[in-house]
């Protein structure tokens, strides 16, 4: 049924607010477009998907820095040009308001209900010891064979 | 047509002199192998395309100071790597010079006369309070979906 | 005889850690699955292919210092997060080895095995003042014009 759809899928592996905006702009124009689309969420691309508030699960030490050091969700991520320490997502979210551009958590839930399919690199994961429990609802997850396998039947790949 | 024509379109998102060195020369190569090719520019891609010289428009807080912070035109991006203040693009285009190679703006120039499609993202432009009149002259305007268009039919598509 | 195989192309310009481990776990998982796979070296990226210890060739003042300041190596890359001045890379390979996941030197070295092609970019070697003295054996050197050739082919095309 889904076989004569285009396919899209994007590796988002930059944990910065402004890559993974355009990652979300771009996957939620294509299933506007009746693509199938997959986000494999791969390395700092993750601290995307991660809740808001902070789940309660056992970590070792390593573990436990990581998460410390790591933007914990969508709100939390910086830019990849002119952070300045926290100014700029600050800049930007704020010119994004005004234009009434959807906020990324919004794009988030947005690709969510278009059924956009938001895959947790499980490899990463293991890594960087993030949980499922610290993801958002309704994430797959997988490791590089299922995104080859999604990519091979795409015409849009992209490395974000 | 073009329909029997190879595709291959590349996003610029990224605002920096190696990156933006890196998308025009694969554009002008594939360009020269007869493809149709369109960069798309978003974000800080576009400074590329800034005017070296102000434009005299008119804009509210905000934009003036994403216009200020943001380099002015492809002979003022810094490097993604050992930019060390401005030394490292010095270094970089003193040995392009002495190696023949085409600087930025002489690789757009040659872009433009191959019939290579330069187009801005407009909702950055909205974004970031950027003006065509700022940009400079035969670039086109269009949206995700015009991207996603051209992007379906490629076969090479690139994020850089 | 290898008309049929699925082709995956990556061109790899960033120098980071990070980033060339994720390249070759792609490259890696494709060529597992029987793809012709290309990595393709420019900028940056060419520095996870040099030699550990130092070539002994002569460079003049420019490629020198090029050389200098440039890692050395698939161990001597840095974070593109998370760098803390060599701290990062060092909890990187460490929670890498914990979980036994393959080190970049051994991933480059099972790419070579699994007959991943991997191409250093003569244009930027040029620039750079690399030579292949310099890099790891078993390289094979070309430029954009083959990219684009390989690229073209495949249906998985990246760029990391």
């Amino acid at each position: 049924m889904t076989e004569n759809k285009e396919k899209t899928t994007i590796v988002l592996f930059s944990g910065e607010l402004d890559k993974a905006i355009a990652a979300f702009i771009i996957a939620n124009g294509a299933a506007a477009y009746d693509h199938d689309v997959t986000i494999f969420f791969t390395f700092w691309g993750l601290n995307a998907l991660r809740k808001d508030e902070q789940a309660a699960v056992k970590k070792g030490f390593l573990e436990n820095m990581f998460a410390k050091m790591m933007p914990r969700g969508a709100n939390r991520l910086g830019l990849s040009k002119m952070n300045f320490g926290g100014m700029g997502p600050k800049m930007i979210k704020h010119v994004m308001k005004k234009h009434n551009a959807l906020s990324l958590p919004e794009l988030i839930e947005l690709a969510q209900e278009q059924g956009v399919k938001l895959v947790g690199c499980t490899m990463t994961m293991d890594l960087l010891g993030l949980q499922k429990e610290e993801l958002l609802d309704g994430i797959e997850y997988a490791g590089v064979a299922a995104y080859l396998g999604d990519a091979t039947d795409a015409k849009v790949n992209l490395f974000i």
